[in-house]
């Protein structure tokens, strides 16, 4: 048990088994706890803290937006889900049913929240009558529970945190707005605070949310080439505001149904920060998330002076950067494996040979280089750093989404691509038909992802059938 | 629906009915919403930032003083809540469980926690091992469920939101410094960010937390004499270590059981701060947790010049305030109608003359107090008037808590105190003899609230038996 032990066994390399390689992150950087509840998790202190900045910055933009938070009752009254027949369609299959309080059996069923529209669209049907009301543009921090089979860190647990935005607007066209900003809210954020580039796109009829009329989703790539959906925005039209009876008078005094939105984005985003940026080394992490940016290891701390340097530098640093002094009594060298392993973008050494010459070594944990930096300019250098870090960070996620992107025109070529390849993102032109759809997936293993914004004119006809295309497909294996 | 009716009905005075009052409060300054979840309610956006603001100063204070963020599972297993004898007893009864996941019955039932002592406690087996994996001082931000008959808004419901902290120390004496620094934490919190003076204390055997050896509470006097309890700290001693199998290695390798805390406070808090500083106008906020310190209320804001001036002080004022503009159509009467309900601590009201006069009228929301400020001083006046409102708020608080705590020395002089001075504190000594507690409760109406720290000798004598005094005991009724 003891602590020096711990970092000695490496982790297992991610190209040997990329799934092993993130279990193993997972455990040793501390992120998450196992426990008795099955497919639940502890999220621990590490862990929490990535999360805590991830909402401070989403949390701002959504006010930034005009967005209000609030808090919903986490049971929804089995007569209550089943108001929206697509919405409890795609949802009562996986929710965890509460049946007694105490010791007495509920008159209803209560679920518990798997999703929260049934529960604003009571409250709008409560507090919206008339224009003036319009919009409500509001948003809840919570957990929310599904009863998956198959669970894993952060990726699928039967509990997750996330945010989800639910606001309701006068016409559909202020609706769609909302839909497509908070959409871009969540690329902005995945570029500025996560490095991690995305591609924006529009769900296919198959993979919209349970009650959406268009569902836009944001993918990114993972370092093994498989897609990860980190974030989604739907646009409701005005279906869920008829089944629950949302009605307000216009202008004109006549009664009109509102049009509704809702948008979210999860704690599977910590997953996707682990297979985007880490290593073999462990996690590696972006500077505006990272619990930590800078840590300080004192080298040759027994020598005189050395302690008192590094704490002062700590005391400097704090006003700048989320700053860690670690005086422990481990050697500098399990010092160096820990915050590798914790993903902390910079390492600064100190001992007495900087000392004198009154400088610092900062080693960046994304390339490894390491700088030799006057302690007159650290308030400078620092941020400097920690920005370059970033743009570092972003471009090789870029890189790796580019250079494994591939142009295909027959099924045979998707094949071929991933066989040669390996996982990757494919873009191929589909007619429209889900019929061609389950038929790219069923014969080659990719299913598709979105319909990208950014569209592109590879060819004049479906991959799978010959057929007119109408779209562009992104297509990918994927978490 | 107009909103200009809205203000014009009255609330219910608060002498003639102090509950109704309450609920015409928590509606009219759109508090709460009501849902078809019994027992369960939408806390709005108004409510939602105030608990913001709390959840923003109680968690720097956490962690200054060294706790860190984590998150359990929202579910516990019937046998883990199972494992600590005392603990199951006190909660069983109240909890909703999950029976079903999606359709099918699980293997073993799962409460929705109602606290997670079990939790923290299965987690601490896992990571606790050695003398240098202690304290951990962990805290959560959660919603919890008890499964109450009766229930309102804040102050009682089936789900609430709170944070729990929960800590593991080497020794006991370690572990009773923690209750009794976050007992202190809550007191200067209540204090300094919600105007509320509070009585420190340990509650009796009968009131204690279900596993705790000792339980400490702060009890704040509500407007009408009842008492509030407003934030809990208890020690647990080694119990829960010994029903979970947590052990470590002290420095003399030798195995030791640790010692544990846990400490709460929750959306009460906000139904305390209604019920402490409200009025016959609605609510009063103290200013720390007010989301608007200041409204602006242009005067004859058709006038040419009047909404620029207003915009110009609002872009002024939020560089140092929470600040809001209304230049909506509705008339300046209706404005301040609304705040005072809204219990905004400031409102800023300027028009043609103030512009010309390069000044402003800034009133009070506590006492109603108006004062001519310069606009070249906003910037020392504001926040001097803030400061002004949250202290003349506690000084009120303080009073009615002072004038309405009685001391004792019979079982007639406390009927005959609550008779004349209706709901009150009382102060009496006890024998420390729960029959005692019981009969004194039986036979005036008021409970044990707490054995307060600040202790007096008030008399030789138990106030009920006649037996030697242990303690001196503060006894009222409570929500």
């Amino acid at each position: 048990m003891a602590e020096n032990k711990k970092m000695v066994e490496a982790i297992t390399s991610m190209e040997d088994d990329f799934a092993q390689w993130y279990t193993d992150i997972v455990k040793k950087a501390e992120l998450v706890g196992y426990t008795s509840v099955k497919g639940c998790m502890v999220i621990r202190p590490y862990a929490y803290a990535i999360w805590e900045n991830i909402q401070h910055i989403l949390d701002g933009m959504f006010k930034e937006t005009g967005h209000e938070n609030v808090c919903m009752p986490m049971f929804i009254p089995e007569s209550l889900l089943q108001k929206e027949k697509d919405h409890v369609e795609g949802f009562a299959p996986e929710v965890a049913w509460v049946t007694h309080g105490g010791s007495e059996k509920l008159e209803e069923r209560l679920c518990v929240r798997p999703t929260s529209e049934t529960l604003f669209c009571e409250h709008y049907a409560n507090i919206v009558h008339s224009y003036r009301d319009l919009p409500k543009l509001y948003n809840q921090w919570v957990s929310v529970v599904r009863w998956e089979k198959t669970t894993r860190p952060f990726l699928r647990s039967r509990e997750f945190l996330w945010q989800e935005g639910h606001t309701i607007h006068a016409t559909a066209e202020e609706a769609i707005e909302e839909t497509e900003r908070m959409l871009n809210v969540y690329a902005d954020f995945c570029r500025d605070a996560l490095a991690m580039p995305v591609v924006r796109g529009r769900k296919t009829e198959s993979d919209k949310f349970a009650g959406a009329v268009a569902t836009y989703a944001i993918e990114a790539m993972m370092h093994d080439g498989k897609a990860l959906q980190a974030g989604t925005s739907h646009y409701f039209g005005d279906g869920f505001a008829k089944a629950f009876g949302i009605q307000f008078t216009d202008r004109d005094n006549t009664q009109h149904y509102p049009h509704q939105t809702s948008w979210g984005m999860t704690t599977r985003l910590i997953g996707a920060v682990i297979m985007t940026h880490g290593d073999n080394s462990g996690l590696c992490l972006p500077p505006a998330v990272a619990p930590v940016q800078v840590v300080i290891v004192p080298i040759a701390q027994h020598k005189e002076g050395v302690v008192e340097k590094a704490t002062a530098l700590y005391e400097r640093i704090k006003r700048f950067a989320r700053v860690k002094l670690d005086v422990s009594e481990q050697s500098a060298g399990w010092k160096f494996a820990e915050y590798e392993m914790k993903g902390v973008p910079l390492r600064l050494e100190i001992g007495p040979r900087d000392i004198e010459n009154n400088c610092c070594v900062i080693a960046r944990r994304d390339n490894g280089e390491k700088v030799t930096v006057s302690l007159d300019s650290l308030e400078e250098e620092i941020p400097a750093l920690l920005k370059k870090v970033h743009d570092n960070m972003y471009k090789k996620a870029l890189e790796n989404l580019e250079n494994r992107t591939f142009a295909c025109t027959s099924l045979d070529e998707i094949k071929k691509t991933l066989a040669d390849k390996g996982d990757s993102f494919i873009k191929a032109m589909w007619c429209g038909d889900e019929a061609c759809e389950d038929a790219v997936k069923a014969e080659t293993g990719v299913g598709s992802r979105c319909i990208p914004l950014a569209q592109e004119h590879l060819a004049d006809t479906c991959v799978c059938c010959g057929k007119p295309a109408q779209h562009m497909v992104l297509w990918a294996k994927a978490y």
